[in-house]
């Protein structure tokens, strides 16, 4: 044995129980009460939560948008997720418009070459599916990568049409992968953006108007409709309201259970007003689909805890204020859409929602562990504590107390969006494939340890 | 008084009762117990029920499609109508890709010139949406035009984008108009066509297989949600399902009283075992969106008795078996699209609906004369019995049985949908402005009798 | 022609146009353009509103409840009926425990005889469903009681169980009447009211708390579904929330348009804040069910307007304060439950419904005059306008403002749920069988005019 | 070491990974790869799903009922029991009317004494619920007693009325317990019953017609919606079929996420066919609520896979065709009601469910173990396999093929509702806390070694 994590409460997807675990190599090896040091290095656990490592599936680390580049790359943002209690990562990379996806992959595996911390993977961002791109499929989900994507907004940049999306979700089909997708209705947003910039109202807080909930909602079923005829999986991305969330609720009922609906922690504890804040500060909340008014919030905690809602990712999409989310200074279509998350999510989610009584411990490790390893086919080799997987384990000190504040958080990026929230509850340790990367509130692991993931075909949670 | 119409039961769209009519000029001016003739015209009315006229706003006359032209001009169209108990005409007008909508409306209103033979407007429908043609709408209203139509389909033919459609919305609250819509996703119909005739599936079945009622409902849901942001009424035109109805009818309970829904006769009499019809007699019943499952005419019936499908209207679309449909003997996308009906509804839906006690004589008038008449600014010139109102009055035989059959029907093509269908209660005078144009089996008024109608604006029904 | 009504413009459940009613006798002979008086009386309705008198099928005239007796008798009640623009009555008859509906009726009858000055029919009451009681039901019929009611609150005086309830619906389907249901689950009521007097909450306001709005849910959904079993027609009457009428709606929506409801004008306008009012006022407003949230009022207007609601009537139920709900100052429960309101409806519903574009004039008619009439079989000859109808018929100044008081409304009653509110439309002449009852503000009918309706079968609006 | 289970496919609600199980005493102490022996008995389970032992929480052993017993008593129903993959067993304890709950609890105490075989508790049936017996509740819970049931049907015997339900509920969110509610609306079966045998249909098919399905929709929403009112747990079990499911469904939607639903085997697999079988055959069918429609057998099926029915129990309650179902040879009321299948289960579930990827395994597991567990108070220590709790497990080999017969299963009853199906996968090594009890398909445990489970709070699965 070499390494053993001592006394904790092992939390599954379904479990709770206190015992040892055992740790040989990379992997788990043995479950049980007082295992034997022998030598192994012990963690001690009295007191923690042991849970399976976060996976984090939303993520646009060194991305291209809107003429810069997202400001954490895979080293400060692998080492910022690993900082939070994340030990997986799947990241969208994007095909070029004209570009080939083999080439769109190859400059994502080089982005993350020699930097990755932690294991990773990609899913592939379709924007313009002809047939060329078509026959590139299969042979991506060879290489491991058994998700796509869709944008149904961001007209005139990465916005596909029916006819894309459909035929994407049957390949899909096809292929056992599954397709994630944006939904937002991008002919409506651009012809409300232009309206509101061309009638001065410049400011942060016209983003959402540009974005009302109806767009979201509509999409959300026009995506589920083609996915029900397409007899295909589909996931839509980052939702926010009940408009868009019972349209998955009732392809469920229906008994397409291969429909799903993820959300992220801003959608659980921000709101619309926050645009308003003053000095342009609004700008750091500007996401799409922007934030909502405060009843959804508590709407989404209980489909989280119903389990309608399977997976909760962060769509960490950093900018910084001084020199990035400023480009929209006179014009909020401007402002790079994204918020930093993929540090804060673990804790927020323990402190807020277990911690709360909003949802249950094995309800957070489901929608962060088990159930995105599964339906992005890393699973059990990732997503579980049990016996033969990868010892991704991360411990939970309940009674930790930490003020959220961009001064002390690992994300490249200059504010957070939760700055000055004291949480109750705080990941103390990391271990990605039994290397403890993280503890002491330092990143302890090395630069480029982090391996390719070649995920394997979609499973329904 | 110039023609009295004596001793007939009178029935509005909520009342019922035996009285005289008396028609002075154009218009009626006395309704009441044993009116004295006073050298009037008498018309016997004994045993008869006496409805007002029958409103058709939704027809193709004279118009191109797919290389040829719909069978019926304005000329023998309005004369099967006439003959069919229909006194009111709408047809839709349609702007050329690239036309202006003043051109659209001076052809139209040069194909009825001269021809028509009873009150006609126009819808007009926008396939073509730039800043001069907004510009345009306002005329249009003042002209009379005040209904739109966008198609969802018809992939690079007449199908626009949700930016049109949106805008169009929003136009029409503005000017006090209607949108009607063909809902049906045109990029999903255009890749089943296109892979179905790639196949080898070609024959009249497939057209139903190249839109499926998915399809239908997914537009439907779309446009709904588009009229709701952008707080417009909307009339989603021959709906055929349950699928596609049940988003009007939650649109209905969220409050949203001025979305509304249309079906045709065909869709509550026929269904989709129609295309196994065999040596190409499929292709007769190929319009779009097609036949469906025998369920959904049960569930259609039920949905015009309880008011939630407002209006019933023919969706006439002529073409002949002979020269026209077999365009498509090889491929089922050449099939010109369309049904004949103008003349057989009124006696399909007092047979098959008010007869076999699926609806009431009451939904009956209000589904085929109040309601369009209020929707399309006609009301109370137009759509009811009451003094000050148009005479425009049908008389119905409630015992009069009539084999529907092409080779006696008025309608000029070479087939009839319905053909050997035995119907009980059959229309047998209609009177148009205060003249008989049709009695003993005969249309008897003259060509070119007919008058535009400048409709005012959109009412809710 | 004995009476002529000048120049109004007659409003129908579908219709609307100017013109001058000829009454002859005591009905309707004619309608028409500029007839001539010849000596007949002359109404002139110039400016006004001409409307199908109003039908009140829900009150309670010198009813016997809770140890006193309502403060409206015959007279008194329909002299306030006529003066508020009520043309027809429809009173609950109750059966005694233990005793006949032959004696009920008889009872009702004589209660009626000599005083009424409307015509009037009843509803009946049961409340001991034996098997003699169930062999009276076709002779009531027969007498023209086609509509009978059952209570599921009031434990231990008039609650029914669910076996009476299911075998009354059984016998009305086969007798061609319907049944009326107050709605309430009584064994929870009765629960929740013991122990809020026992923990000494006895003021007005925990009458509310007593009866929350999810025991009137619960109990129509019960009577929906043992009417769908026993595939009977089902009136649910006063109702009251969202929460009660979804089940009627989807009742509806799954093809059952038998099943109906009713509300009242209490519950459009007033809310549960009203029980807080001081000094014992509350008590003013106790009545079952309760008054609920003030969202509840637009919910209801918005289902009045979509026809889902179809019938508004009064629960016409009126105490004294002085020394009838005072027999509650101690202990809620003990407030005589009701409120008047058969005077105030008509102009209520006008100017708060029609006047404030909640409701057209269209709908006002169906729900106060048509629909009751088809469904209490009365129609044609009350609820229309119509060659052939008894001439009932009220004519409305649109321009009329009355500030509403108990000190000039008729209703003998010492207070009135809606003093001070000032309405723009009032009733200023009421016709009865083509005599003047009501005009210049008086009554000036005679007291025993009134005649008994002998009912034929429920027919569906 | 005492016991090692090697080499099998641990199965959990969330996980499935290869490992052995090392077992100490009674409880499970080690899960890992190649645990060495050292003497302890070594089970091979290689190529078996290892799962949590199945646990019933739905039967009536030694049941007086229609002036017979169930033919099961506690030792051969648990025999049968384990035999079948069950390791924990709820039965149904029944107040007598006018009895207290002590003694009703003494007397089921006494039916287990030295006859079990495996871990068990009680459920207390309510049937009289006075305020004498509300005063015994807390002490029933003090006992382990976490769940009481009422029934809302058979009239006259248990049913309560709903102001003993609403109390019950009450009461049992104050004790942290249960309610588990039997829904049918007994007036209405009642009268139905009657009037079906009084026309002479007394064969058993009878039975299905005299409980429609509305009459378990009806109860369901009623318990339903007075569960919500009380803010109490509730659990419908044995449901059979959409029209009442979703009424659990909705209330979950809303957020009560603590309204369950349970169904059985014979709702999944039988319909209401089979009560036509000849030679009064059907009688063996004769349970309630009554097999439905082919239709509800695969609604069901989804919902278990998607989670809405949380557990899945037996209601076995047996009766021999000899000697007890015959006693309603003339009348089907006088068919005791009831239906073996404590031994059934797992392997049916199994065969049909997971062979035949209605449901995974994860589901199956979840649905018989560890809701149950969590949801009657005996999570962790029953329900799931982990460090510390019970070595209550199962070995299902899935390659054995069984042909189900009364002549070889255990249950003590001559029939078997299955007779003839051939499953694929059985149950063939039962260990119930490290003992093993059942094995080479012989019961190998020892009468009386079951102990009484003092169960603790309802907790939400």
């Amino acid at each position: 044995m070499d390494v053993i994590i001592k006394g904790g409460t092992i939390v599954t997807a379904s479990d709770q129980y206190v015992a040892d675990i055992g740790v040989e190599g990379e992997q788990i090896t043995r479950i049980g009460q007082s295992l034997r040091a022998n030598g192994a290095r012990v963690v001690d656990a009295t007191g923690m939560y042991v849970i399976p490592g976060a996976i984090d599936a939303h993520t646009h680390l060194d991305m291209p948008f809107g003429g810069t580049v997202t400001s954490d790359d895979f080293e400060t943002g692998q080492i910022a997720a690993a900082c939070g209690g994340t030990t997986t990562h799947v990241d969208y990379c994007l095909q070029s418009v004209g570009g080939t996806l083999h080439e769109a992959l190859a400059t994502w595996r080089g982005k993350a070459q020699g930097k990755a911390v932690i294991d990773y993977g990609f899913h592939l961002a379709v924007t313009d599916l002809n047939a060329n791109v078509m026959a590139e499929l299969p042979a991506m989900v060879n290489e491991g990568i058994t998700s796509f994507k869709c944008f149904m907004a961001y007209k005139g940049v990465f916005q596909i049409d029916d006819a894309t999306l459909f035929q994407l979700l049957e390949q899909a089909r096809e292929l056992g992968a599954l397709v994630n997708v944006h939904a937002e209705n991008g002919d409506v947003v651009d012809l409300l953006t232009k309206r509101l910039i061309s009638e001065g109202m410049t400011a942060p807080r016209y983003h959402a108007a540009s974005r009302p909930l109806e767009v979201e909602a509509e999409a959300t079923h026009r995506a589920v409709a083609l996915a029900e005829l397409a007899r295909a999986p589909l996931n839509v991305v980052h939702m926010t309201c009940e408009a868009s969330v019972r349209h998955v609720n009732e392809a469920r009922a229906r008994g397409l259970l291969d429909i799903h609906g993820e959300t992220c922690p801003q959608y659980l504890l921000l709101n619309v007003d926050q645009y308003d804040e003053p000095d342009f500060q609004g700008a750091k909340y500007v996401m799409s689909p922007p934030l909502r008014d405060r009843k959804e919030n508590a709407f989404l905690w209980r489909q989280l805890a119903a389990g309608n809602l399977e997976t909760l990712m962060t769509d960490h999409c950093s900018f910084r204020m001084s020199d990035q989310k400023s480009l929209g200074k006179d014009n909020f279509a401007k402002i790079p859409n994204g918020i930093p998350g993929i540090e804060t999510r673990v804790p927020i989610v323990f402190s807020e929602g277990v911690g709360k009584g909003r949802i249950s411990l094995q309800t957070m490790v489901a929608a962060m562990s088990t159930n995105p390893a599964r339906m992005y086919g890393m699973f059990p080799k990732k997503g579980c504590i049990a016996v033969g997987s990868d010892a991704d384990i991360v411990l939970i000190d309940p009674k930790r107390r930490v003020v959220l504040s961009a001064s002390t958080l690992h994300q490249h990026t200059d504010y957070c969006p939760y700055e000055g929230l004291e949480v109750e509850g705080y990941p103390v340790v990391t271990i990605s494939r039994g290397e403890v990367i993280y503890e002491n509130d330092q990143f302890v692991g090395s630069k480029g340890r982090g391996k390719y993931i070649k995920r394997g075909q979609y499973q329904a949670p």
